[in-house]
């Protein structure tokens, strides 16, 4: 293939952008309130954001990223509610383990009892996911309702996933779905504020993965 | 298909929820410096983000957004960086009038190619995009790389996109790519800053696909 025009050496390789980002998210974040294990994850969200003031909102449940690894470790399926975030998700580092990245929210069934119910395809996704994802990780970029459907479907005894990663962006909804998700009695990463969205889920999602690989 | 969990009627509606949200952020925003025509994009990409710094950072040529539309209108290609950026554009409204959205970087010609010759996907994608997308509109919302690389080839006359939509995120060479598209003398539109992303990247593109619709 003719590419047209010359070769010309770039200074700076991925892996390299990569480091010298971490370097300086380390540096200007300065004290933080994270754990070791946490961290990652922060520095992750921040590099997809560049939002210090987002990076600092996160809200973990203590044992969140443990039970995180332990899924993708375990080859849990990872359920995200839209498009954006699954094509985001590194697969490979899923996939190893035996799990894989499913969105519902295009599915025809889904689509069809949406319009039936007169709902959001987003809520019929997650009561789809849940019968295909129990110990699952849900990683939740977008749709406030999705979240907030979960929540009680956990509520009610219905879901019991694994990690719930709830970050959707927004100014109705998504602020008071991720309040409702950090009073759960199950592992969750979420955000305080109207923030977040796909990039950051999916960065959450990478850095747990990452934390899994490396372990084994 | 049973869903097993009985209906429960929503208040919200995602229309409703989407006219809340802009109203919001028209409240909230109050004066600014944009048009009539460029207001849109703006609202939108706060809307993606849920970030009026990020809303009012964007910098716009004078003849970006008619370009945009006139670009759509005439069916010509988008191009986007990545997948996030593809799965994200509402493709009903680029189809209608005869253009598609493309991705290149995921391309076995291009993963070659850029491992042959030691250098990102995202520049060599740029490199195939500009030979079938003349006149089309460039998606950047991840890789300062394909930004640059796009920003030479017009300089050197290689590339004459119709518009392009610049906004990368992140901590090296994001805020320089965008500083370096906001000189050039083609339709552009871009935010001063580290911040950017697939979202608001997507955003600003839904803006002007749906004024492309409505002025039909």
């Amino acid at each position: 293939m003719d590419f047209r025009t010359e070769f010309k050496p770039l200074t700076v390789q991925p892996q390299e952008i990569e480091e010298k980002s971490f370097q300086i998210i380390t540096e200007e974040l300065g004290e933080h309130p994270f754990t070791e294990e946490q961290y990652p994850v922060v520095q992750r969200v921040i590099h997809a954001s560049a939002d210090f003031d987002l990076g600092r909102s996160l809200v973990f449940h203590p044992d969140a990223v443990k039970a995180g690894i332990q899924a993708i470790r375990s080859g849990k399926i990872v359920v995200a509610d839209v498009q954006m975030v699954q094509v985001g998700i590194s697969k490979n580092r899923i996939e190893k383990f035996g799990g894989e990245v499913k969105v519902y929210i295009s599915d025809k069934d889904v689509m069809e009892e949406a319009k039936r119910l007169n709902t959001t395809r987003a809520i019929i996704s997650i009561r789809k996911a849940i019968k295909e994802a129990e110990g699952g990780i849900f990683a939740i970029g977008n749709a406030p309702t999705a979240l907030l459907e979960l929540i009680r479907l956990v509520k009610e005894g219905e879901a019991k996933p694994g990690l719930i990663i709830g970050m959707p962006v927004g100014f109705v909804s998504a602020a008071e779905s991720k309040e409702e998700l950090a009073k759960l009695d199950i592992p969750f990463i979420t955000n305080i504020g109207r923030k977040g969205g796909s990039p950051v889920t999916v960065a959450a999602l990478n850095a747990i993965s990452l934390m899994a690989e490396r372990q084994g």
